[in-house]
């Protein structure tokens, strides 16, 4: 199919918003019914913010490829997947859909429409695990499109729910995500002054996990080519 | 497969009865589980609502298309996909069935068969949630239905389960259920003068979610077409 | 695939015995590490429940059926989809294999091999969540192995996660599981003189759906067929 | 696809390793957040393993059959699925993989890279427990190989779902895993004096529903052949 454009950056727009929505508000309501347990609040945050993936990337994929993510999209221009003249407005969409869904949150829980965070997440072991966690996502991402691309909005889900309890940030994994949480004072915020350590890792993960894939799977498919 | 007119009110009628059956009597076990604990109560609830989603809509989905929804019949029934004159019969059974689910799951639990509920679910912010989630709901039917029909079961419990945490109003984003439930004076309950509010912004939502989708896609559909 | 006769019966023991062995054992960790907490066991519970039977029956359905359950044994039986000089075989290893689970989650856990449960479930407001639980479970069963089969699986332990929740009873819906259970003093057990009640709730609520599919489904399949 | 062998390699070094940095680093989150809550840690800590299940499998299964498992790379070898001069190979990233996920877990959550588990996991009842977990790991993977293969990362991660609850072991079911949890002194931990015994019992069982399998299956199939 070939969308147009408007239809492209609508979708990335919408599904930004809808899954920052989803990040921000299953934290303000996990924290508030929680009552101070942790551990609860994240199970909740991670079943809803894994389930709209599932939802976002099955209803988006189709239009605009569902990456949601300026790190996913780089990683997308760089292997030929997406024409550089779509990035800049790929990432624009991204990152306001992101400040929308913080706003689209806010409003559903009666809170003023932004606030800036006062969650402190630094140091050098998170900055590591927004690392990992982006490798992680984009090897995700290119082992699925490579060979079953149907499967991918399963995997991904999956994949950050496993990510939000196994890396010690909570798997952002997402600059524009990471730039969105920012605006909200509430369970998932992080301080503005955090933001720009975590999106250095985030692509610099993405960037590690692509060249990773092309050692990994390219030559293969090359040879395979000039076998078949 | 051209069922005839009874066993697609009989499925709509059954979903939407085991539907509110879930709904209704996974809150009431939940609260009596937990004990005071909110949070364990609407996990437990959140897991029984997505995954009857998943049974329901892929058991009477090939019969009568699974709405269990006078908002998703109306959206059906303006974009060509149900007959006008099947309108009507389809939202009866549904609110029946709804109200039916509600008796079985009193039944089960050795309550009085049904009660007015008393909690309050009221105010702009609610409101405000019911319209998003009715949104989010239809922009992923359309989404899926569109392009990928065999994974909309699995899209909407998805999509329900997130949004049970990220509006403030755990989305009900259906009007027979809303009204199943203002029957229900448990967990899952809301008081019947509430219910209207919830209703008007489901159906507002449903259409709003409905014409985005006609920009977002039609206009590509008959671009491919015309290139096709 | 035309499998031998042993094959089918050692698969349904398998099934089966792997199916207590998951609800009893599951049920024994859960209410060891939830102090008393009991809705985070049921949570426990149910998960590994529903994920059994995902697993379970995608390994074995392709052998057997993957029944592993006397109602939807003679249901099968009664629809033509299983012979029925194969039920008698079939209801007795789904009762072994029952039984053998049970020793297994005991071994498993360091308990005697068996026990006789002491845990009470009795009253009609028990009865009638059975009756319930197996109508649903034979609707989701009818509903998806007519039209995609293949997705059988993921409805069934979908809806069996949902109605540990909706059901008072915890939706036992199958009287192999429900005599293996009486032979466990433990969260999941039921004493034995309250299994007589279950059973005949359970072969009543499959005889229901499937007459209530037959009139749902089948005419409109004749109905296509003298039109095609 | 005939995949370079570096790159199968390289797939099962990555996958183990991404794998036992989930069961390490989603232990150490459950144990922080949970403050002593064990039942909610282990939920964290299987909902995550689970995930990442899916995840992982559907990533590298196309390029090295995503075994992350020398139980199952032997039992693979002996049917025939997998040459034996690869088996060597595929061992040894397996552990040295797993081994990199402890340190990257511990790296993520900013502990020293390594520490020795001095969590007691002995006795014949766990013994027992990881003999049952691995017969059930090989017997699902058997069951969809032969007949689904492509579903097989969902029975996969679906079945340890289902085994973290229901063994008393928490079902390891994978010697390099239990190598490399033997390095981490937190919630996922076991003391190296107990390893031998969980690795024997596993071989064990992977063995056994191996043979078990081709007493069910194989028969079957070459009927079907002659018939065919």
């Amino acid at each position: 199919m070939n969308f147009r454009r408007s239809a492209r950056l609508g979708a990335e727009f919408l599904g930004t918003a809808f899954l920052v929505a989803t990040v921000v508000g299953s934290g303000i309501m996990g924290e508030r019914l929680a009552a101070g347990n942790t551990a609860i609040a994240l199970l909740a945050n991670t079943l809803a913010t894994g389930a709209a993936l599932v939802a976002l990337i099955l209803t988006f994929g189709p239009i605009s490829g569902a990456h949601f993510n300026p790190a996913v999209t780089l990683a997308m221009a760089l292997e030929g997947e997406l024409a550089w003249r779509e990035v800049p407005g790929y990432m624009t969409v991204q990152c306001l859909g992101g400040m929308v869904g913080t706003l689209m949150a806010h409003g559903m829980f009666g809170l003023p429409w932004y606030s800036l965070s006062t969650h402190a997440r630094h140091g050098s072991a998170l900055v590591f695990s927004e690392f990992v966690a982006t490798v992680g996502l984009l090897a995700v991402i290119w082992g699925c499109v490579r060979f079953q691309p149907y499967v991918t909005p399963f995997a991904v889900a999956s994949y950050i729910t496993a990510a939000y309890w196994f890396t010690a940030s909570t798997s952002f994994a997402n600059p524009a995500v990471t730039i969105a949480r920012a605006l909200s004072d509430t369970f998932a915020g992080i301080r503005p002054q955090d933001v720009p350590f975590f999106i250095v890792a985030q692509f610099a993960g993405a960037l590690a996990a692509t060249l990773l894939f092309r050692w990994l799977i390219f030559p293969q498919m090359n040879l395979k080519n000039e076998e078949g």
